[in-house]
C-alpha cells in the first residue's frame, strides 16, 4: 500500500523538535511529527495532591488540549470549555500521565508535582503518541534543570516514547496520519521504554477483529518504531547538553 | 502464588447468571462473577442518534454505573451525579459500547438503538469485563426477542466476552479480584470473540514494564479464559431457548 | 370501579421482599410491590455532615434513583447524570429522608450517618412510597446488625410505612399503579408509624379540588393501608430474626 | 401560648398589598404579610412550552427567588446562581405553579404562558404561602388586563390562597412567623379555593408525629385562615376595579 | 436632537429614591432614574474573603441581577440561574464593585465585608450607572448606621456616581434611555467622585469610531452629570440625617 | 521613573511577529511584545450565528485563553476548563471581538464567521492589547487569502491596534509589563485605528482617582503608541505581500 507522504509502511514520520520553545516552563519543546504539532511543557511545583501528602513521594500528571483550529478543515469548539471534558480528552490525558509516570522514580522526585501540558496546535493523526514522545522531552529538560541546580537528585528511568500502528485491509502501517487512522480496521497505540519494555498497549478493532498473529505483528512493528524514537530522544537531548544517564534514578530508591 | 479464593492461576471465577431478572428491558441478566454483581439490561428503541440518521444502519451504546455501596468497605458518592462523569466511568462505558458493537451487524439491525445499561451492584474487581460478558447475554436475549417476533432480521456475529489478566511479581493470574488488581504490576483487559478473534487489548504497566514475552503470555491466558466464557454464554443462552446460530447476521449484509 | 389487577379499592398491592439481597450494605432488601421493584440499601458510616459535628447526634439521609429502563415503555435518561438533579428526584429523596429520620432516635444513634439508597429497578407507580416502606426494612436490618455487634445501642422508634391514595372520578383507591395515578384527580401520599401516627401528608388536586370530606376519607384509607404494611414489616423482620422491640430507643434518649 | 406579635393563635398576619408596584409586568403586587415581603409579577407571553404545542391549551408556571438579604440576620448566597437550584427552591416553585394553575381554566386561556415571579424581598416565615396568595393577586390583575382589552376570554375559576399552620407543644397556631416555624413539631401548608375546596395539603412532622385528630384540627384552622385571605383578595381587587365574577371561565370550556 | 422624554441633551433623568425601602439590610434604597428602577441594598458581614484574611483590611463586593420582567417588552430568563452567569452580568457587577470600593477606605473599614446587591426591577437603559449611584446611597446609609452605633470608625471618602453619555449621529446625549443606547454609535460610562475625580471610563464605538475631540466632549458631559448626581446624593442623605463629612475616613488611615 | 527593561516611559515594547506560524488557520501570527507571546489565528467559516442569519452580513468573534504556564512563576489551572469561564476571560474576549469587528465591514464580508483565537503562551502584562494588535495581523492575512482567491470582496477598514498606559505615582508609562501593571494607580487600555480614531477606552483607577488632565495625558500617550503599532502592522504585512489598501472595503457597502 502506497502512502500519500511516500513513507514505507514501516517508517515513522520525520520528527522536528524545538527545545525551550516556551520560556517560562521548566522544560518545553515544540514537537512536530509530520503535520502534527504539539507544544509540550513540563511545569514543576512543590507539593503533591491531597491524597499523596506525607508519603514522601512525588507525582506527575498531564493535560491535553486541542487548539480549536488544529484541524485543517475547520475550527472546532475547545473541548471542555465551560462544560465537562469529553471522554476522549480524559482518556488521552490519563494515558499521557500513566506513560510518563513510568519514566519517573516518584520517590526520588520527592514531594513535587510535575505537570505535562500537551497543547496540540496542528493535528494530522497521532496526537496522543506525539504528546507522549514530546512530553518525555519536556520532562527530561525539566529534570536536567532541577538536577543541575541541585534542587533534586536524579529521578528518571529511561526514555519513553509512543507510536501507533494500524491495519488497513491486509497491510500493517506504522505511525498513521489522519486519513489512514480513519480508514483503519484495527488501531493500536503502544507506549514503551528502550529495550522493548512495554508500558501500555491499546488496540481496538473498529471493523473486523484481529487474529492472534496480527496482534503480534502490530506490537512488533510498534516496538521497532519506538526504538527509532528513543534514539531520536537521546540524540536531541544530547544536543541540548542533557545526558540521560546522569538523570537516572539510583537503584536504591526504586 | 496461592489465591484467596482457592482458584488456580489460570481459572476464571465461577459465573452465575439470572436471565430476565429485569422484566421491563427487552433483554436482561443479573450477572455474578464471584463477588462482582452487575445488572445488565438491553433496551431497544426505534431511531438512531442524529449523526447516523438516514444511513440505514443501527447503533449500540452502553452506560456503566457503580451502585454507591458496590464496595464492601464503604459507601461512595454516585459518580457523575449532579456533576461531570469521571474519566474512569467514561472510559469504561466507551469500552463496553465498542466491545458489543463488534458483536452486531449494524446494517442488519436497521435504524434502531440498543442501549446496554450495566449497573454494578457489588464490586470485587473485573466490573468492566463482567459488564461486557454479561452485557452480551442481555444483548442476545433482546436480539432473540426481536427476531422471534419478526421485528428484525438476525443481526449478531458471535459471542463476545472479556476478561482480565494480571502480573503480580512473577506470576500471571487470570480474572483478578479487587485485591489482586490493586497489587498487580501489569493489568490487562482483553475483549474477544470465539476463535481468538481479538476486539480490544488494553494493557497497562502500573509498576515495572512488561517484556515482549510477558505480553504474549498475558494475551494467551486471557484468550483461554474468553474461550471458557463464550462456551458458558452459549450454554446459558441455550438453556433459555436462544440459539445464537439463528441470530447470526447473514453474509450479504456485512 | 374495577381495577386492572383485580384488587378491591381498599387493598394494597402484594408485597415481596428479599432481605440481604445486596451483600455489601449493612442492611438491604429487594422490595416488590406489584410491578414496582426497589433495591433499598442502608449504609452506615462513622461521622456526620459538617453542620452536625459535635452535637453528639447522628444523621440519616436518602438517595433515590430511577434505573433508566424502569419504565416498561422505553428507556429514559438517568436523572441527574452529568447535570442537575430534577426537582422531582430531589423532592422524593428529601421525603424519604424525613420519613425515615422520624423512625430514628438520632441521639441514640450517635455520630453516625445512615444513608438509604433507593434504586428503582422497575416502576409501576408508588415508587416513593415503596422506597419509604422498603427503606425502613433496610434500616431495621442495619440497626439489628449494629446493635447485635454492640456497635450501637437501640435507636429505632417504630416501623414507618408509606402508601398512596387517589381519587378517580368519585372513587377513592388505595395504592395506585401507574395508570391509576396518571388518571387521578387527587393524589395523596401518607407516611405514618404504627397507631395512625402521621409523619407526612402530601395531597395534591391536579384536576378538581377536594372537599373537606374527601380529604378525610383519603387519610383514613391511607392509614388503613399503612397498618397492613407495618404488620408486614414486623412479620418479615421477625422471619429474619429481628425483633423491633429490642431495637427500640430507650425513653431517656428521646 | 402568647405570640410575640400579639396575635391570637387563630389569627393570620395583617396583609398589605400595593397593586401595580411593578410597572412592566401585566399584573403585579408588592405583598406584605407581617414582615414577609414578596414582589409578585405575572407576565403573559404568547406560546406554550414545546410539550404543549398544538393542544389549544395555555400554561402557567412560577419562579421563586429569595433576595440574598431577605433574612434579617445575614446575607445568604442567591440560590441557584451559577449552580443548580436547591431542592427547597424547586419544591416551592413547583408548589406555587400547581396552586395557581388550579385557579386557571387553561383551555380558556388559549396558547399563552403566564409566568408568576415571586421574589421574596424580606422573609419572616410563610414565604411560599405569601407567594401563592400574592401570586393570585398578580394573576388576577393580568387576567383583568387581558380580558378588558379583548385579548382573552375570561379564564379564572376562583380566588386561591395559602396559609401555614403549626403545632408547637400542644398548641395549634395559624400563619407561623420564622421563629414559630423553627420551633414547630408539625408544620402544615394548605392551599385552597373559596368554599373549603382544597388544592394542596402538605404536612410534615419534624419532631413527634401527629395524631389523626391533630391533623383534622390543623386542616380546619388553615381553612378558616384561607377564607379570611380570599375575602381580602376579593376586596383588594375590587378596589382596583377588578370583579372576579367577570373573569370567571364559562362552564363550557371546563 | 429632540428626546422623547423632553429632556435637553445635557440633562440627566429625574431621580427618586426611597431610603430604607428594604428593612433587613444595613442600608438600602429603592432608586429610580426615569423608568429604570433598582433596589440597592448594602449588607455588612464580619470577616473577609479567604485571600484577604489577616491583612487588617475590609472588602466590598457587588452583585447585579435583572428581574426577569425588567424589560417592558417581555419576560427574559433570570441570567445565571442554574447555569453560568453571562459575561455582561459579570462585567457589570465587577464594575459596580470597583466603583464603590473607590469610595471606601478599606483599612478604616476593618475586617468586614460589605455586599452591595443591585436588583434591577425595571429597566430602561442605564442600569449599571443607576446601580453605582444608588449603590452609593445604600452604602452611605449602612456606613452611617455602623458609625453611629460605634461599630466602625468613619470609612468613606467621597460620594461616587456614574452616568452614561452617547453619541448619536452628531449629537452627544447625557444619560441614555434604552432606545437611545440601542441607536448610539458610541456609548460611554463614566464613574467619578466629586471634583471630577475619575474612577472609571469605559467608552466603546459600536459604529464609527470617535475622534479625540469627541472623546473629550463625552467625558466633559459625563462629569457635568456626575456633579449633579453627587449633589443629589448629599442632599438626599442629609434628609435622612446622614452627614457625609462625619463618615469621612481620617487622613492617617489612607 | 526608570523602567527595568530600559525603555523610555513613552516607548512601547519591541514587537516580533511570525506570520503563518499556524499552518491550518486561514491567517495566523505568533506575536511577541517583549515577554508576552500570543498565538493569534483567524479561522473563516461559512455561515453566521443563528440570530444573524438572513441579514446578509458576516460576523467576527474572538476567544482568549491563557496557557496554564503562561506565568513565569507557576502553573495555573486553565480558566474555564470543565467549569464556567471567569469574568476576566469573558471581558477580554468580548473586548477583542468588539475591537476587531470595528476593523471589518460586516456587510462586505458576507455571511461568513471569522473567529480570532488568541492563545497567550507566555504572559508579562498586556495580553489583551497584544491579542488585539496580533489578532488584526491574523485577520488581515486571512482577508488577503480570501480576497486573493476571489472568495470575498475587500472588507477591511483600517489597521486596529491596542496598548495600555498606566499611572504609577506621578509618572505616565506606556505599554506596562506585569510588575508595572500590578503597581499602577490607574490602568488604561485604548483601542484605536490609524488617525487617532478611538474604538475603545477603558480606564480604571485602582488606587487614587485620576484628574481630568491625567485622563487626557493617558489617552494622548496611548494614541502615540497606537500610531507606532499600526505602522508596524502595515510594514509587517507588506513584507508578506499584503497591501491593506487593496483589502479596503468600498465606500458603498458601509
Amino acid at each position: 500500500m502506497a502512502r500519500k507522504d511516500g513513507r514505507a509502511q514501516t517508517d515513522p514520520r520525520a520528527i522536528e523538535a524545538v527545545p525551550g520553545f516556551h520560556r517560562n516552563a521548566e522544560g518545553s519543546v515544540l514537537y512536530r511529527a509530520g503535520n502534527t504539532v504539539v507544544l509540550c511543557t513540563a511545569s514543576v511545583d512543590m507539593g503533591v495532591p491531597a491524597w499523596m501528602i506525607g508519603k514522601g513521594s512525588g507525582w506527575l500528571t498531564a493535560e491535553y488540549q486541542m487548539h480549536p483550529r488544529s484541524s485543517p478543515e475547520k475550527r472546532e469548539a475547545r473541548d471542555g470549555r465551560s462544560k465537562a471534558l469529553s471522554g476522549r480528552t480524559q482518556e488521552i490525558q490519563r494515558l499521557i500521565g500513566r506513560a510518563l509516570r513510568a519514566a519517573v522514580d516518584l520517590k526520588a522526585l520527592g514531594e513535587r508535582t510535575i505537570t505535562i501540558d500537551c497543547d496540540v496546535l496542528e493535528a494530522d493523526g497521532g496526537t496522543r503518541t506525539a504528546s507522549v514522545t514530546g512530553g518525555f522531552l519536556a520532562l527530561a529538560l525539566a529534570a536536567h534543570r532541577l538536577v543541575r541546580r541541585g534542587d533534586a537528585r536524579p529521578f528518571l528511568h529511561s526514555p519513553v516514547a509512543a507510536i501507533s500502528v494500524g491495519k488497513i485491509k491486509n497491510d500493517l502501517l506504522l505511525d498513521l496520519v489522519y486519513v489512514e487512522d480513519r480508514d483503519a480496521d484495527v488501531d493500536m497505540n503502544v507506549v514503551a521504554m528502550e529495550g522493548d519494555q512495554v508500558i501500555e498497549v491499546q488496540g481496538t478493532a473498529e471493523g473486523a477483529p484481529m487474529s492472534r498473529a496480527e496482534l503480534d505483528g502490530m506490537v512488533n512493528l510498534a516496538l521497532s518504531g519506538i526504538a527509532t524514537l528513543t534514539r531520536m530522544q537521546r540524540s536531541l537531548l544530547a544536543g541540548e547538553g542533557v545526558d540521560l544517564n546522569q538523570l537516572k534514578a539510583q537503584q536504591e530508591s526504586v
